[in-house]
């Protein structure tokens, strides 16, 4: 099948793990069965692989989450780039596009279309695939996943069918009700739109054309800062008479708040953490080196990265954005395509940083304006290119970087590099990229 | 009036901010009317000053405490310093033969000796000097302090005066009862014995000579190694028959725990947090520079800093101890006579340290075997020495020290550096410390 992720933003809901550049997706919080940990990208792809090996992924996303991604997945996958946030429509009319002109994807085949972070398991995936296939039969010109509630949820559009069969049309579309509304709409058969649907190729692109003046993919990259924002589901979904719907029964569920990411946790400890006998309902993820000890609390998240502590009711948990937003303090915490960067200590007029590169991997050859760095190796080797000279690095080795002065290091083995910061106005900002002469 | 102040280890009560280094009584956790914190140490030692302005203060501790009380003390405070932990009657005829023959305090003057961690109010200090005044009329051999108790505690000793007079003899002492028995103790009118009293400084030389051989304070710091552990209580207090007991009914308090401590915090919270309007009875004490929230908790108690985090029920905050045994990780931040310093990153053969100097104090002249060091400075500005070479250093320089090399910094303004230790076998033991050849 072909398949279009849609990895969006999650904001703030999951601080401190979460935040502006890392969205939920990306926390690893899933243990896998050889005892480490996966992040809901990770488990969505490996389960899609493993229902249909040959599937074609294409990741729809924004510029900032590309590093997490190809560090979580390998720099082999195949990823939209949205060059700005425009809404669902114009995203998945570029990803289509991208799947015709780059991927070469003949346009009467269909493609299922998916959020990349609810929680599910394997059936999830084969239900996507029969959504592809039933789209692929040209019954309807859109093909969705209705799923079946298990509540009468406040925070999902309904979509009404015409019949309880298996595969139906669509009747109508109703947008989030209250609970009592939902309750109704539920009594009528009702199922929630998850956002999950599939289509032929043409389809899309030719409502594209309609709305938006382009030629091609690489045309409409381009013009792509300039386009209104405009959802899917108004544009074409609202629209459309030939829609049916396909019922999905198994297990999905919006990790969205600590409430519920933690039901689905298999353990009650990730990291350095220890819980007395008198903690019942308790989850901790400790992402910090500060070990930790709980004592007597009751159904309590505490969750800690370098960007902050979290101790919170589980119930309180979904409250916590307008709280968080008053906390300002620099991204502590970054994946990079070539490994990982954490602040440990700041002053009004230096940062110190521990950056991991992974073996083989290396950073932009870049320079600052406004900053010097000093540069020494604790672990691994490589070498390190500085105005264009090449020299070898090993641990224990020390580089300084004056403001003005390209420079870039490239791992060998793991390398990891205290790296200090010195100036008046630190920010990530001040970076200039160069490219490398060979 | 002669004071001795008893400054003994508090152990891991109060994990995580207390540890092996860094007793309960150098937290500072009390706010002054100029916004800051003091500790309980600062607090004690001004208010005896404040009470009287010509108290002769000498502070009775190990050497692991000595740098922490220069640090929030000064250099010019008196200490009598054990060379090893042995109980409380060598203790106390350590530091009363430091008075006599270091502080050349006369044989018939009368010292009280306290402990440096009661939270206690300003009368409690008249108190101490009354005590010591009644020592010097000479009735009794010694004048203790009996706190009017406040429930039937299990914690302390109870003293059982002759009548109710506010200065009367005693009757009899009795040891740690149980809850019951203690009601009983208090019926009879018994008071708490705090571990607080006065004497004249022959009566205690005298009866230290009898049980030890010594000859002055240098030979009793000489032989301090070999000698018995005793109790002061044990071979000098219920041996004695001239004994008096003066009436306390002002505050004081044991805060032992973090229940105990955080009743007498002015603030729910100290450092970087926020709670929100549905905690109740809810502390923070943040003294790492991560961002807390706190969700809807109640009667819990949070306290962070680079040694761990713990969140507790108050309650339970009681039980910490064999949990925190189970903790093992190298101290993470130490005060020290120069200043501070604290662990921001260690592996297995690095360890990475943010250096702060008093403006005008400097290190040991000091080398290491095992490990090399490079020093960036963030901050000010002073001299290094390394291998007797003077140097200037100023923010943004970097200084390499080989394994093996002596060196030091001394800071003319605040001074900061990020220390980058390196080696397979970083230990604190791993230190020599030189004279610096002027």
């Amino acid at each position: 099948m072909n398949i279009i992720l849609l990895s969006g933003g999650s904001g703030k809901r999951l601080w401190p793990l979460s935040n502006d550049i890392r969205s939920k997706q990306f926390l690893k919080l899933f243990k896998k069965s050889d005892g480490t940990y996966e992040s809901m990208l990770q488990r969505v792809y490996n389960a899609i692989k493993r229902v249909d090996s040959k599937a074609k992924i294409t990741i729809a996303t924004s510029k900032s989450q590309v590093s997490a991604i190809n560090n979580q997945l390998g720099s082999d996958i195949n990823i939209s780039l949205e060059p700005c946030r425009k809404d669902t429509f114009p995203a998945i009319a570029l990803a289509t596009a991208y799947l015709h002109d780059v991927q070469k994807v003949p346009e009467n085949e269909a493609v299922v279309v998916c959020p990349v972070d609810p929680y599910v398991d394997d059936d999830y995936f084969v239900a996507l695939n029969n959504l592809c296939l039933q789209a692929d039969k040209g019954e309807a010109n859109l093909v969705l996943m209705g799923i079946e509630p298990t509540y009468p949820s406040e925070k999902y559009g309904y979509i009404i069918p015409k019949n309880k069969e298996n595969t139906s049309e669509v009747l109508k579309f109703k947008e989030k009700p209250d609970s009592e509304t939902a309750m109704g709409y539920i009594k009528q058969g009702a199922l929630w739109n998850g956002g999950v649907f599939a289509y032929k190729i043409k389809y899309v692109l030719d409502k594209a054309h309609e709305i938006i003046d382009f030629k091609d993919y690489y045309d409409l990259f381009e013009k792509y800062d300039s386009l209104n924002k405009i959802s899917f589901d108004y544009a074409v979904v609202e629209k459309e008479s030939k829609i049916q719907v396909m019922r999905f029964g198994g297990q999905w569920k919006d990790l969205g708040t600590w409430n519920t990411l933690t039901e689905s946790m298999e353990e009650k400890i990730i990291g350095k953490a220890i819980m007395n006998e008198r903690c019942s309902n308790v989850h901790i993820i400790n992402e910090t080196n500060i070990p930790m000890l709980a004592m007597g609390l009751h159904d309590v998240v505490i969750s800690a990265g370098p960007d902050g502590i979290l101790i919170s009711d589980k119930g309180e948990s979904s409250f916590i954005k307008p709280f968080v937003d008053k906390i300002i303090q620099p991204t502590m915490f970054a994946e990079k395509s070539w490994g990982s960067y954490r602040v440990i200590d700041f002053t009004s007029e230096s940062m110190t940083i521990k950056i991991t590169l992974n073996p083989g991997s290396s950073m932009n050859y870049h320079s600052h304006q406004k900053r010097n760095e000093v540069w020494v190796a604790i672990l691994g080797n490589g070498k390190t290119i500085v105005d264009g000279m090449e020299q070898p690095i090993k641990a224990g080795d020390v580089i300084t970087i004056e403001a003005g002065c390209r420079h870039t290091v490239i791992a060998e083995s793991e390398l990891q590099l205290i790296e200090v910061q010195l100036g008046k106005e630190i920010s990530v900002d001040d970076k200039r990229i160069f490219r490398l002469e060979k």
